[in-house]
């Protein structure tokens, strides 16, 4: 049988690392590390950097692999995802019956926590036989934000939605709440709320050495945020980033 | 000056602990811990266990202080609040001042992350002369319990309201989203629901040695969950649990 560990990593700041995650992977025969051709983005060599530093057991092996890449001829999105998750378990498999064959103890690294905007448990989910699954929880980017602005995240028992930026640009500031922390946004979709009453506390890799943090009235900040990303990106080639709005 | 660090500790896991919050263990001068009488929920055994085991710094000390109590004879709830938090600032800055003096570094070991329904970051606000504050940032208990059920938080591209029980209880499942996590709830708020078409994903002291979750359609989960949490409440003199509701 395998066992398939799908390790929170934090951030990107390897000292995000908790001692779960460093015990998980020095306990697993095999880790899966994903390539994403030259882009930057897939952080593979962050993921190389990770396992040279921690991983002390000798018996543990490291293999890499190409994503499959998703196929934008398929008009559906839904579908479009779904076959692509598939391709990529399909290489799983391919991987860990090339490395390990049918039983053993393989580590996946996942960027923040397995359980936030991430793929991995529902790629997971198609592997035949089903593993035997553990997730170890990881510092997400909405504590590597409110740390960086040394902010709580929620007012005194008050609520919080965690959205997309394509929510926030079609849906408006979400309903029931003051609070709202914006992720996986391409384009700085408070763009397109009115920021009369919004203060806004931003950053860009979040926990990283790169990290940029602004926050400010989104009047004043929110077109500060749309320059420094831009050059940011241009300068590193890719960029993460997240924000949280709340409401005066 | 006085450095503070809110240190993220996790949910009662020491292996929660990142090496960021190790390294910021040790390199206080000073750790405060907080008692609050007998009570077990102020974990001060914890806490005591995860500095026995890692801080390694000859030169950190450790004070304990007493919590005040909350003044229960104040009416309004906001200014019983502020009060106690006002008293809380004080007793910090006694004990900083009897064991520090005017400058060096102190520490704060907060449960689960400095961001989330927490209080510590609003009270070091009332300290003067403000200090220079660090977040480091810990695993949640939403993380915790995503992992102990090796589930995604939100459904693809999904957003997820983050919430009290008292809300729950008094608005109901809110508006904007088909997920909802539920803390704070001292109450099974979820019985407040009408429960067709919910699923339910309980988990209480998450991510401790004492875990135990449950989960299935609010209907039937829900009464099977109700009487676990009162058993276990009973069994540990203490709970401290959460929950995420989906709609199908």
């Amino acid at each position: 049988m395998i066992e398939l560990s799908l390790i929170g990593i934090g951030t990107g700041n390897p000292d995000h690392l908790t001692r779960q995650a460093m015990r998980a992977l020095n306990a697993a025969d095999l880790i899966l590390i994903p390539r994403k051709g030259a882009s930057k983005a897939d952080l593979a060599e962050l993921r190389r950097a990770i396992v040279a530093e921690v991983v002390t057991n000798p018996a543990t092996r490291i293999a890499e692999f190409d994503l499959p890449v998703r196929d934008e001829s398929v008009a559906d999105y839904r579908q479009r995802v779904d076959d692509w998750h598939d391709a990529i378990a399909a290489v799983w498999a391919q991987t860990i019956a090339d490395h390990l064959g049918a039983a053993g103890r393989v580590a996946l690294l996942v960027w923040g926590d397995p359980s936030l905007y991430d793929s991995t448990l529902r790629i997971a989910a198609r592997l035949h036989p089903a593993p035997r699954l553990e997730v170890v929880p990881g510092i997400t980017s909405i504590q590597a934000l409110t740390a960086a602005h040394a902010i709580p995240l929620n007012e005194i028992n008050g609520p919080v939605m965690v959205t997309t930026g394509r929510r926030l640009r079609d849906e408006g500031f979400p309903p029931g709440t003051d609070t709202c922390v914006v992720m996986l946004d391409g384009e700085c979709s408070f763009r397109h709320l009115s920021p009369e009453g919004l203060h806004i506390w931003w950053a860009g890799f979040a926990g990283m050495p790169e990290q940029i943090t602004d926050h400010g009235p989104l009047a004043e900040a929110g077109p500060r945020i749309i320059e420094t990303r831009a050059q940011a990106r241009a300068d590193h080639g890719w960029i993460m980033d997240i924000y949280l709005l709340r409401r005066a």
